[in-house]
C-alpha cells in the first residue's frame, strides 16, 4: 500500500499548506488507499528520513520499495493512474503537466518570497521595506494567470492535475486579499 | 520540426542563465534537431506570444501544433525521446523526475532569492541587511546535496534529466562561492 509522511504537528498558520496536502489530494481523486506515517522534527533529522528524502522535507511517498519525494513528482506518478488527473491523449497530458510546473515554478515562486516576509519576518525592517516591491510580481502573476483562465473553470479543458497543484499554490495567500482581488481567480480557486 | 523561442539578447548577467539553455540541452542529448525562435521584450508583451505563453517567458516548445512552456515540463516532455535523460524503467523514470522537481523546487526556490539579492538588489538597504540570513538556507541544501551525492558522479544510478536540471540551476550561484565550497558539487558541476 501506499504511504505518505506527513507531520505530526504544525502552526496554525502552516495548517493546510503542507506540501502533503497536495498529495492527499491526488490520492483522493485517484481513489488509492494511503497509509500516513506521522513525522516530527527529530525524525526529519534523522539518518533513517534523510536516506529517504535527502532535505528532511515532506511528503515523501513509498509503495513497494520505491521512494519519492517532491509533491510535484508525486503528484505527476500517482496522475499516471487517473485518466482525470493526467489525460491519456499525449497533448493534453503535456499540457497538464505544463500547468503543474506553471504552478509551482511561476506561481508559487512569485508567492513565496511574500507570504515568507508575511509568515516569519513582518515585523523586521527590511521586510517592511521589502513588502512592497515584493507584491508587485504576484500581482502582475496573478493578472497574467485570470487574463489566461477568462471564464473558463478549468486551465484546459477539463480538470487535471495542472489544475490541482494551481489552487493548492493559491492557497498559499489565503492570509491576504490577492487573489480575491481578481474575481476570475477568486471563483477557480473556490471550484 | 521543434521550435524553441529564446530571448535575441539578454545582459551579461543573465548569458548561460536563461531557462531555454536547459531544454537546447536536452534537446542536444536527446539528439533531436530544432529550430530557434528569437523574441525580445516587444514579442513577449504581444498578444499573440501571451496566447502561448500566458506569463510571456521563454522558452516556449512548439512541434506540430503542439505548444508547451516551464522548462521543467519542456524538459520532461522531451525526455521522454531519451531513455537516457528519463529511463525506461519506471522506478528509475520516477526517481529522475523527482531530481528534476528537487532541483525546481528545492535547490532553486532557495537560490533564487539569493541570487536576486546579488543581481538586482546589491545596494539597496534592505537587501543589505537580508542577505546574510538568505544566504543561509541556500548553504543547508547545498550541503544536503553534496551529502546525498557523496562520491557519486550522479544523482542515481546515471545521468538523467534529473541531473540535467541540477547542474543548470547550480550554475545561478556562479556570481559565488557557495557551490565550490561543496567540493562533491564543484565536481558534480563541471561533470
Amino acid at each position: 500500500m501506499i504511504t505518505i509522511s506527513a507531520f505530526k504537528w504544525v502552526p496554525p498558520f502552516a495548517q493546510g499548506q503542507v506540501r502533503d496536502l497536495r498529495v492527499r489530494w491526488t490520492l483522493e481523486e485517484a481513489g488509492l488507499p494511503y497509509r500516513v506515517r506521522l513525522i516530527d522534527a527529530e525524525d526529519q533529522a534523522s539518518a533513517g528520513y534523510r536516506a529517504l528524502q535527502p532535505f528532511g522535507q515532506v511528503p515523501i511517498f513509498e509503495e513497494d520499495g520505491l521512494v519519492l519525494f517532491e509533491s510535484g513528482s508525486i503528484v505527476l506518478h500517482i496522475g499516471e493512474r487517473s485518466e482525470m488527473l493526467l489525460p491519456t491523449d499525449g497533448a493534453a497530458r503535456a499540457r497538464a503537466i505544463t500547468w503543474l510546473f506553471a504552478a509551482l515554478n511561476t506561481i508559487e515562486v512569485a508567492i513565496q518570497p511574500l507570504a515568507e516576509i508575511d509568515l516569519f519576518h513582518a515585523g523586521e525592517d527590511w521586510a517592511k521595506a521589502r513588502r512592497p516591491d515584493a507584491e508587485q510580481p504576484v500581482k502582475r502573476r496573478l493578472a497574467e494567470l485570470a487574463a489566461r483562465l477568462g471564464d473558463r473553470g478549468y486551465l484546459e479543458d477539463s480538470f487535471t492535475a495542472g489544475d490541482l497543484m494551481m489552487t493548492t499554490v493559491l492557497r498559499i495567500l489565503r492570509h491576504t486579499d490577492l487573489v480575491e482581488i481578481e474575481p476570475k481567480l477568486h471563483a477557480y480557486k473556490e471550484l
